[in-house]
């Protein structure tokens, strides 16, 4: 009989998560029916969309139910298997959540090629994050050769992805960070044209400095202050891709006056915007085989580049969380929940 | 020697112009040069774009400089020519503005046929407003059959047309106006599927009952409460067209909070919302052509109606233009300034 430790929700948390929204149990698997597998959890992926499902709010997705596993996804490894198509030893792209040990359908999960890119990827650049940009980017923000794309937490795996995919199209590439180092990965690291720190006391400046031209797509990830500069540097004509406010998932009002709220849709007015929100799974089934042709050669070649931070242990994700949502790391967040035997020790 | 009488702009107005917004004066032309055509206005069109001619902040047009002539369109007749493509007595569409007679091109005009629509509908269902609805809705808001469609200032020139060609499509429309009066003739007249109260104290709970099925397309023309109560009805995927934000128009500042702004951008986000704001002169390239043909058709058969306001005198163009910007007309309103010669005493 196989054990998992799972961290399940125990409430729903009003603005930042505390620990006590969480409760940690270990429970006996049941044993494989037929066309089942039992997979061994080896990364867990945080992602700031975790944060509405732990909302009963009106979403795209139904909040997670009390008592039940946090969602999410994982790469796993086969540790049993009664389907054929799945073979002990097996890495896999899995949906299973905040634990360690979990058995799915074999055809829940999509087997990982370790020799064609380590398998942490499929959670992040080749992953859903790297198709959030994908798809966001070119079919929303459409960049044009000359044009100024801006994104914010430009060192995150959405954020990464969409500079790079934009130089790609031959538009300049302008990146929002948190902090002078992160703002120096992006310039040095990951090829964008320019950064801009937005803890500065000079971010406004700045970004009118780093966008000469103005502003053509801005894809939105984070709301907040940094949203509020950015749409007065807006072009006519402009496109905002909406995929994610992160700075507000926490809130638990609305924040003072004055209401932005008239302003905005008279600049949406006067400069013919264009405010697109998605979620990525609409674009799977027309951009998805492209996706994962294009940024596998990207990648390949360099052209793509990607950060991870991986902290270790399950029992540490319910704080890395809080500190994804608060801004503190630098590339796509993983937790190691078990060895991974694909990398040499 | 001809002279004109003109209202111009004679200081920017905060909040809702008053008087002193304006100065009448009355001045000589000049002699007609060679190509020009000498016109007495028959009518002014009076439409809320106009406020925002009537301010510095940046939009898609420049203001009308102090000592300016007011902008408008106009429908005129020809009193002299010095062009061979334009003979006295031609009724054209002009855009001569807050004035009684003007010196301009003749390729400046363009022909009216009186036989074919009443020349006063080139302001309204056959002329921008029609053509703003139009594009708008077809090429932004495209309604698909069974869709509900919701517009506000719905008995307006836009609005009214809007509600009309959503019909024409399959969709379901649904209007918003001020006072049961205009109710009355969205649905005894225009033939809108329902048509709710805005000044009704039970207005949220009549929208609920009017969008049984919720909004999939909302054509932004108002602001203000109703657009706040519109959200709320949103499906998922529902496209908002932007074309006008005239509750917001006289504000002089942001309003009191609590700021909605994140919660439109969230809502936008959860919704995979699309707001795209327009001014429909960039749809006159793709669009134009096909505008005028379906809507005259639809006019001509009786499918698509209009009303009209008109206000005699050039002299009541500043209280007629308030009014507009209050909502205190049902149709398109027009300044009658001179005879029409093409209707019957």
């Amino acid at each position: 009989m196989t054990t998992s430790t799972q961290i399940r929700l125990a409430a729903y948390p009003v603005g930042e998560p505390g620990d006590d929204a969480y409760e940690t149990v270990t429970v006996e698997l049941p044993e494989l029916a037929d066309g089942q597998v039992l997979l061994r959890t080896i990364y867990l992926s945080l992602d700031p969309y975790m944060r509405g499902r732990m909302s009963t709010a009106k979403s795209y997705a139904e909040p997670v139910a009390l008592g039940e596993v946090m969602v999410g996804a994982t790469v796993c490894e086969v540790v049993a298997s009664r389907s054929p198509d799945r073979a002990v030893g097996d890495v896999v792209l899995a949906y299973t959540g905040w634990q360690t040990h979990a058995v799915v359908p074999a055809r829940h999960t999509r087997r990982l090629d370790p020799e064609a890119a380590p398998v942490s990827t499929a959670l992040g650049v080749l992953g859903m994050p790297g198709f959030t940009a994908y798809g966001g980017l070119l079919e929303i923000g459409r960049p044009q050769p000359g044009e100024t794309v801006v994104v914010a937490a430009a060192t995150g795996p959405v954020g990464s992805a969409v500079g790079q995919i934009a130089r790609v199209k031959g538009a300049r590439a302008v990146g929002i960070a948190g902090g002078p180092e992160k703002c120096r990965v992006l310039v040095d690291e990951l090829g964008f044209d320019a950064a801009v720190d937005h803890r500065s006391p000079t971010f406004v400046e700045d970004l009118a400095a780093a966008t000469p031209d103005g502003i053509d797509v801005y894809f939105e990830n984070v709301g907040g202050h940094v949203t509020e500069a950015v749409l007065r540097r807006l072009n006519r004509f402009a496109r905002i891709p909406v995929c994610g406010v992160v700075a507000w998932y926490n809130a638990t009002a609305a924040p003072e006056g004055p209401d932005q709220f008239p302003a905005f849709l008279r600049r949406i007015l006067t400069l013919s915007l264009t405010v697109r929100g998605f979620i990525q799974d609409e674009f799977v089934p027309t951009h998805q085989e492209a996706f994962l042709s294009d940024m596998s050669g990207w990648v390949r070649d360099g052209v793509v580049r990607y950060q991870e931070d991986v902290v270790d242990g399950l029992e540490n994700a319910p704080e890395a969380f809080r500190g994804l949502l608060r801004g503190a790391y630098l590339g796509k967040l993983l937790v190691q929940v078990g060895d991974d035997p694909t990398v040499d020790p």
